[in-house]
């Protein structure tokens, strides 16, 4: 696995990353089809062998050149940086929702998104730490307001109504800075209204500065 | 969707719930590796289109048959449950780590689990919302003890240290009880030590008691 603080320097192109991405983000989304119809399908057991056998045989052949360990998260000399992998808001990764962050001139932030069967936990309702790891990864980006790096120290999750699966909406701001402590603010909303009100406290590490130039984007960790 | 507090009795018997599970486990954990495999692989479009292409036919043709909506939480005239879709824990969800929770004879539950480059945040650790996803999770089911539902009122996170992607274990317990309040303190801890510590106030709904005799095992909500 690789160092827990690596941000890495690539020696590629943005039309380089930009072209892997317009290669594997449509295969990620088809892999989350894949994922929502294994849970849904009433196939037989004839039908899903096949299935077994064919994405077996699909993923040995991904597997025949592949990276060590994690994606990481890469930057390259135009301070252009990706995160494929991330849990939260990955291009390339079929378990994430995922999720895109919008940055409002002012500082907050906002996400609309559609959670489906891969994500639920009380009966068709969101799993309560789905709402927990979409909440943390948009508080964290706030934080960072993408000119710093953040880590998260402690989050306060208050869960008020039920969150159904279906479209919801996340919200976000900071409130107040104290030192290296960034204070930030956020909700999730549903079916039913606000579901959950969150506040964190995030932390600039000592080592972010040489990363300043480098977290434009949101590939800042969370 | 369906109803945000339907937990579903099904006439199905505990072999046929066994041998859906004995065909759609393994593909779910193909699955997972096929969503790996797609954040970690070289290959190029030539051989990504292709892969596209087969997601996509599998994926219809294991539509060509499927339940509305998600799988929701089921049990059976024996009192046999299952959370097939469940985010954390789902047996049938490629996009689940999925944790096995591991119950002590004094109430006490742990867990450990092996976290992929599908699950991280910062550079070559996990999430901080992965984390506190199974936290959440692990918790609940804690503070169900089996024998009640409970729901997530409020979760306090402490993040302590990095957790690295890699083995990762998870510890909670019950600290106490008020009323309809279950409080429960849990950890989780890897390869650099204690990452996260958390605490959690969940609250037993007045609808639950007809459901007592159902939560038998993991497929309590989160």
């Amino acid at each position: 696995m690789s160092d827990v603080t690596a941000f890495r320097l690539v020696d590629v192109t943005d039309a380089e990353v930009e072209a892997i991405e317009a290669s594997y983000g449509p295969l990620a989304q088809a892999v989350r089809g894949l994922v929502d119809a294994t849970i849904r399908s009433n196939a037989g057991p004839e039908v899903v062998a096949d299935a077994l056998r064919t994405v077996e045989e699909l993923t040995a052949r991904l597997r025949e050149d592949q990276i060590d360990g994690p994606s990481g998260v890469n930057y390259n000399a135009t301070g252009k940086a990706w995160n494929w992998g991330n849990a939260a808001v990955g291009l390339r990764n079929g378990a994430a929702p995922p999720m895109t962050v919008m940055h409002e001139p002012d500082g907050t932030t906002w996400a609309e998104l559609d959670l489906g069967a891969a994500y639920e936990g009380p009966p068709g309702c969101a799993h309560g730490g789905v709402s927990a790891l979409l909440l943390d990864h948009l508080m964290g980006v706030t934080a960072s307001q993408m000119t710093r790096v953040t880590l998260t120290g402690t989050l306060t999750l208050r869960y008020r109504n039920p969150l159904p699966l279906g479209p919801i909406r996340l919200d976000a701001r900071v409130s107040g800075e104290e030192g290296r402590k960034v204070f930030v603010e956020a909700s999730i909303a549903g079916g039913l209204g606000t579901a959950i009100e969150a506040e964190g406290i995030f932390i600039i590490p000592r080592w972010s500065g040489e990363f300043e130039s480098v977290v434009a984007s949101d590939a800042g960790p969370a």
